[in-house]
């Protein structure tokens, strides 16, 4: 089957890049959009993320061969739903969101007998909304397809295509094993950024313009992350709960770890640690997950 | 008093961005050097980290207005027993150390009525040894001074001066103080880096070949603390371990609270805090201690 239509329910970073993307690689394929909010709705026309902007999602999908789900999580069973009236029989549904199990359920349950392959482009950025997106996002990152048992090979080949010309990398997962890998390359990593960011800021004997002031000691870092938008996140956690507090638990028995090593002046346990990790970053370089300068190649201004 | 020559002891990332930085804003300061490891000395003298390196402490220091020890925290009160022959009766000996309490005590100790005034310029990279100094590292950057009682004001004076003429901004503290602040701003950043890499890289049934496919989701962010260098921070854990257990403890009772929101389904809880941190971002960001371009201006392949 040939993708020449494709519908993006949610105007945000990963629903604006999409668009942006398909258009900047000159791609033959239409593209629609629809976004719950006027003002994104408004946006994303003017910044032409999509081809045509509609009012209603029902409209947006109106022979779509392709409609990408770019809501928050916990959202995607909703905006199934109120998209169902204008679904073309053939057309595929995809998603974008970060927990796949939840996902591929609560499209399932909007959605019955529809093509439902649930996807996962792992990037993104701080940043959110119809003034985040850019053509270049997925370039070179992975993205990860969820199929669900019985799916059709043409449909699954359509929509690894569809990635792969948007300068993925396509990946097929198991969707269960999917929510673990990501509990810990993604969701866990966000919680303790969130979770520090919120602790420094609550302390009453560093005052929180001390914490900003002296922040490039590392803690700038996780500032960065902890931006990310806050309705996604509440979601991931909520709809991946069962990995997320699993892999929670072992981080913080690891923490425990450390603390004890810490407080009984045990300097090998420490430095065996951080040696490990090193290598750890060195992998990440060589396999062009990272940029290799220094500090991200991030500049120290004049 | 004027710095016209300045000694520094041991030439990793930090001694030898203090001797580029010298070089390239053309101050009128002579410098000298000396590391333990010859192969480091070798490195640093073919770079030009400093305009002399020599095969000991105690030559390194002859003569030097300023003597700045660059060395792991838990190693200053050896290196300043090292040096203590060749030391000038009116050398300042200051240093780069991340904790200040536990080096204060190390150099008293060491040099016993030598003018010592501990310094930590908040600045780095997740790089180490004599090739990755570099002269802009301490440009727009703050530099704690922590001053003992008694100091001598015109030592004090010179000593910010000098940091100045680096491109930092100064700021003065209490030691202890300072010690707290920077256990929140940068060492347990630190530590949870480090234990998150950890964590991820032990798990059985998430391959480590996963963790760093998949590390552009957050991880990766966390790979490029947990590169920083093994002993510097085994020494930074070991003597700032008052402070450090007391910000861990903060933070685990904050993670735990948390963990019992996802448990529960509490969203409203996870919102609060994830619309919270946002805000924090915004204010690193116009106190110019980050970069503002989404994702530290990172490059996103092609």
């Amino acid at each position: 089957m040939t993708i020449s239509r494709v519908a993006i329910i949610g105007l945000g970073l990963l629903g604006g890049s999409i668009g942006l993307a398909i258009k900047a690689r000159g791609l033959d394929i239409a593209t629609t959009g629809y976004d719950r909010d006027p003002a994104v709705r408004a946006k994303a026309a003017e910044r032409g993320l999509v081809g045509q902007v509609y009012g209603t999602a029902a409209e947006a999908v109106t022979d779509a061969d392709l409609v990408i789900l770019c809501v928050p999580v916990g959202a995607m069973g909703a905006a199934a739903h109120e998209l169902a009236l204008g679904l073309a029989p053939h057309a595929i549904i995809s998603d974008v969101g970060s927990s796949k199990e939840a996902v591929a359920e609560a499209l399932a349950a909007a959605l019955p007998g529809a093509c439902i392959i649930p996807a996962h482009p792992v990037a993104g950025t701080e940043q959110s909304g119809p003034e985040a997106g850019f053509a270049t996002l997925f370039s070179g990152r992975w993205c990860i397809i969820t199929p669900p048992d019985g799916v059709d090979p043409a449909a699954l080949a359509a929509l690894s295509d569809f990635w792969t010309q948007l300068g993925s990398k396509v990946e097929l997962m198991d969707a269960a094993h999917h929510d673990l890998v990501l509990a810990v390359t993604s969701h866990i990593p966000h919680l303790i950024a969130y979770t520090i960011v919120g602790t420094a800021s609550d302390l009453e004997d560093v005052t929180q313009s001390e914490v900003i002031k002296y922040s490039a000691g590392g803690f700038r870092d996780f500032t960065r992350i902890a931006a990310s938008d806050p309705v996604m996140w509440r979601d991931v956690f909520l709809t991946n709960k069962g990995a997320v507090l699993e892999m929670l638990g072992r981080f913080s028995e690891d923490l425990t770890a450390l603390q004890r090593a810490i407080r009984s002046g045990d300097g090998d346990t420490l430095f065996d640690l951080f040696t490990r990790t090193r290598a750890i970053r060195r992998q990440v370089i060589e396999q062009g997950q990272d940029d290799e300068r220094p500090d991200f190649g991030r500049g120290h201004g004049e």
